[in-house]
């Protein structure tokens, strides 16, 4: 009965359908590298898919991998050695320092390489990735990472619209290559998280009508609430009955479409394309359509500027909290698909947003 | 006294200072042209210098012009010659028709021209443009224009709002040729209209925080009032205390800054640069500044939407109105500085917004 | 008899199968119109297309139409109404008058409508295209055309240079698309005559690596005749293997691809879009991929000064002549696939290149 | 006369005419590290600078410096520590290997900051720059960069052509950022050696004419041999006078023009613009203007394709070779301005280009 030991209470999937609280040393920042004490981790459909199926596409669960990468927590302690590491000459860690709250960017870069220098680092192929394996996530007490992807928080941003930089970050991405911009009429197919952050930011991008689609009225309803302009429940209508419906609610064609949707679907989706994709390129005929970005990259600082000035709301998104010893019902609830967006708090003393 | 002769009120410069109102013939529609009666129109600081001073830069007044340029009205009368110009074979007036109420954009292209295909159509040189020498204004009961440049007006978009799109639409332009984008903190130097409706399309455009500068601090309560984060009264600092203040209230440089003021002040001015123009580089060094754009193009149908959807509320903007038989008042009013925006109501019957 | 009647002999298609020289009047130019002594036409693949099928999708030949639209003439005479045509005020026609030399842009604006303003005037549905029902081409001796879009050529720009600005055009549009810059490695899948316009144009933009595939050894042949790189003669691979080798040519896989074969083949093309057209969006991971475009807008001045600068030059693209008068027997020759590109010689006493 | 020591001949700046070859220790290549044996470096208009006046604009040599930093060498040694820095995970330096060619980019990141990460390196503020105090260039015999900066040169680019690839550097920087796109008409004014590399790449790029303006008749007879298609000496005429000069050449407005002379001409520099740069905005009317640039970022991938598929030719820059025992008479070469670019041989063994 060691209660004395400092211990990290962090979530841990072992295969399909295996997934355990375990309780892992605090690990130690090294260089470049700061030590974050978790406080609000959200739920995404990739965790509970690694849950379930144990692998993504080549992504295969092998060793036990802690899950999360929606997240955001506080520096407690930063890498002993805090020189530059290319030339030992610099000091860096000028920018965290205990004590700062800071959003996560789930993806550090490991190397300067091609995709970095032109500012697609988010292709480079030997990037860390939290709960993507084999690299660990933050579905935990405590957890390092390289520093220059902590981003502090201002005072008015709170540690769950912290965590839910990550998801906005893909709907940001989308909407920038969308190239959506002032008085856009949009399509957003979906109304999943994906498909309401991309509303969020399609709004704020100026796009003057979104129309939202979705089998579901639960979620269209939330799609209402954070702004949708329309939305539109599908059932078994082909893919030229919709396209007819939103161009009388839009009266017009879209000028861009963004599909949320899982794969599988009656139309293509977002993130899975497999080998031959069949587009409805058809469609693209007026407009700009995106359907396949991956991940994202600078978005960190915008979303933080954004938040920090009230122009996006992603609060609604929230439907669940759960402490994270409760990770389990929290993973149970989001398998459902109860809710949107499940939060797990990491932190026993601050349950707090 | 033949009370019966349908009449044309028009306002009228003669040369510096000579402004009347004069009973002119109502015009009579040409090929692809419509005969609007007007309802109601902005005066803009150009209208003021014609009268003031009888020309801007090598645009003189030479003979008698109608003014006003920011204008709508409604549509009494389609051309007689409703075939295409170009091959005598399509119909072309299907978009507009008697009724119907629409915002005037006032360049209008008189020929297919090396800058109308590339989509830069306001580069022109032979473009028609409202109330430049020589070409006439609407500030009148009835007027032509070139049916491809009226935009019909959805019903929830009142006349003034469709009259404010044209200095919409200089702020349209700005804010994309500077680009603003997500999150960004743009400086906009002065708060008239232009200023204001800088700072709105900003703000639209997804600016996470604008600061506004001007010396009068009416202008600048209006600019709180229609959006802007932070305000700054200037008066007598230098370019660089200014340069400070603004970076102490966003926390940062601004990564683009607009200026919307007069020529001949601490910094450099919108439209009237001369042949050496000085523009304070160095402050570009970590963003995007844009001190020259010249009209805009394409606007009507953005601004449209975006009032239609209420994205954007310009109606702020309009402190004072006018019947046009009190024309002579309000330009004085204008001239004053009192206010921000005057509107002229050109309709006798109908003086709602 | 009446030997002294003017006649315009034309090359009529009047359904599928049915091509007939018939002797039409010559037209009478209209206003912003130039008639137009024909040189050279090029016979396009879709020429060849409408007399095998009567059709293109779903344009028809429901009346009898003249062939061509890659062509070049002498400018004879100019509309007898030279005013603009929105205003009545300002000469228009200053741009080409009798006796020069111009190249024909097939697509000429019937009105100035939302596509026309915003620079992309391709895409304005009711525009006039040669050839296409149920406007006439200009495979006659005799033909008038918008004066717009008669561009002028240098005197060190021949006839037949002017007529493959057509093709050339949509290298360009292709290059510009897929964003062909400095040091690129592009692949282009088909050595016809629109694949090698491709390769011409990717060279120009700074291209460092081209490869070009085909079935086809003699077009390959070509091919390495106007610059590619490297070719690569195809029969049986599966787009994998065919992936593979062209990754071994050029040391890494493409930067960007562009495909300009047939439909049905095993890759998909240029063009001619299904409603649920397969891409194989896998192959894009890494690059930009251009598989459709519809033809192009603003590029005769710019091919114009290319070939007077000679940057590029597309004379080996000639391999077959014919006067007019021995069209049939050229139009059988490109239907065969003998050759790359067939030049019709429509004036009598000029049969120069 | 210990004859055996290892020994690192350089070339060392001491201040304001102080220039000494010295002996210096081979250095010790560190983490993610290579260390090179230097073969050829050009002598840059900077270098001269800091050994005339010690100083350019804030970068002032306060201590000891090697210059030189237009420079290829091999690789004889790589760091001790080939782990990831960041996470000590990853090996990094599969990229070179001893033995290698390499062009060595003198700009090395030395943190992973925001300018990084949007593919804008070269503005990062704690970037090492060689031959800028205090960082030391590699006009020497052994040197050791940072391995991310080193590029592998193929057997068919010579080592000049290497270190070439600097200068070259800037002017495809300054060619993108012109946007310089096909069939373009180019003004480059001055025809130094950033003159000359402007000129070829925006020839590389598409650009139908270039016009290059210099005082001295010798420099424009080179500019003419690399492919300028009009050269146009000029003394005492007006800005006004030159661009009626070049647009009599051109046949109208160059469509974007380059400034590459020195700061106080006439035109406006390239790169030491002052607080208050007085730019001719007016000549920007009807195209780009580019006058001011920083350095690059990501141009040597592509110059390495450019000059290995041979689509540009750098080699005439160089006018004169000095082994690196000569260097003062070298500099005292560049200094008097006689010829272009002057290369330094660093290594004893091979004297090639
Ligand atoms: N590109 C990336 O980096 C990235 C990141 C996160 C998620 N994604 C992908 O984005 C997609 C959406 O993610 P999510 O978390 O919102 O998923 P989700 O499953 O929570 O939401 C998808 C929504 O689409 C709805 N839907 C299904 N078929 C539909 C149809 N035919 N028409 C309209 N709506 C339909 C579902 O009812 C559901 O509400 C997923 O495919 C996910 O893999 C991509
Ligand atoms: N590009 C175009 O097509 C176009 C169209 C319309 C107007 N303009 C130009 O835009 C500018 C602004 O137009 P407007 O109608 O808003 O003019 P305005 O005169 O009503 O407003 C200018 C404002 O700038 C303020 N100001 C002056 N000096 C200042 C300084 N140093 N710092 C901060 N504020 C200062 C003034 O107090 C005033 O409120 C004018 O120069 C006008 O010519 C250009
Ligand atoms: N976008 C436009 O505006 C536009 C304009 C003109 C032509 N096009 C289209 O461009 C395409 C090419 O035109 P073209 O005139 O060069 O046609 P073409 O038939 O003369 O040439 C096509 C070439 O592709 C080769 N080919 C066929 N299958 C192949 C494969 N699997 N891999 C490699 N090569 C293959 C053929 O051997 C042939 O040489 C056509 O589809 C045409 O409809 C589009
Ligand atoms: N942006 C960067 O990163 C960067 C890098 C290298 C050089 N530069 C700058 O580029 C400029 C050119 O560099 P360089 O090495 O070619 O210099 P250089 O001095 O060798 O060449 C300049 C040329 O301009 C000519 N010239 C001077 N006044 C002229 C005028 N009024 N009109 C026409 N020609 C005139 C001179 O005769 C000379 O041949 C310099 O200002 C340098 O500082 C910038
Ligand atoms: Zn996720
Ligand atoms: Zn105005
Ligand atoms: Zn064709
Ligand atoms: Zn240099």
């Amino acid at each position: 009965m060691a209660a004395a030991k400092p211990e990290n209470l962090s979530l841990v999937v072992h295969g399909p359908g295996d997934l355990r609280l375990e309780n892992y040393p605090i690990p130690e920042p090294g260089p470049n590298e700061v030590l974050l004490r978790m406080h609000s981790v959200g739920i995404c459909g990739s965790d509970v898919h690694y849950w379930q199926h144990g692998r993504i596409g080549d992504f295969i669960v092998k060793k036990p991998m802690v899950l999360g990468h929606e997240a955001s927590g506080t520096v407690v302690k930063v890498g002993s050695w805090s020189m530059c590491p290319f030339t030992a000459a610099l000091p860096l860690l000028t920018f965290s320092s205990p004590g700062d709250r800071v959003a996560i960017e789930p993806g550090a870069l490991r190397e300067m390489d091609e995709f970095c220098k032109i500012g697609r680092y988010n292709l480079s192929p030997s990037i860390f990735f939290c709960a993507t394996p084999p690299d660990d996530g933050n579905l935990c007490r405590f957890y390092k990472h390289n520093a220059d992807f902590c981003y502090k928080l201002p005072d008015n941003v709170t540690f769950e619209e912290g965590a839910l930089i990550e998801p906005l970050s893909v709907g940001i991405h989308a909407c920038r290559r969308a190239g959506i911009t002032l008085g856009n009429k949009v399509f957003v197919c979906g109304a999943g998280p994906i498909g309401l952050v991309t509303l969020i930011v399609a709004k704020a991008m100026g796009a003057a009508q979104v129309v939202v689609t979705d089998l579901s009225a639960t979620r269209l309803s939330k799609a209402k609430e954070v702004g949708a302009d329309f939305v539109l429940q599908i059932s078994k209508e082909s893919p030229k009955e919709i396209a007819s419906k939103v161009e009388d609610l839009l009266g017009c064609k879209p000028e861009a479409g963004i599909y949320a949707t899982r794969a599988g679907g009656t139309l293509v989706l977002v993130g899975l394309g497999s080998e031959m994709t069949t587009v409805p390129l058809v469609h693209a005929a007026t407009g700009r359509w995106i359907s396949r970005v991956f991940r994202y990259c600078n978005t960190w600082p915008m979303a933080i500027s954004m938040l920090a000035s009230k122009s996006v709301n992603v609060k609604p998104l929230v439907t669940h909290r759960f402490p994270l010893e409760k990770a389990l019902e929290a993973f149970e609830t989001s398998r459902k698909g109860l809710g949107l967006k499940v939060m797990l708090k990491c932190d026993p003393n601050d349950q707090n947003p």
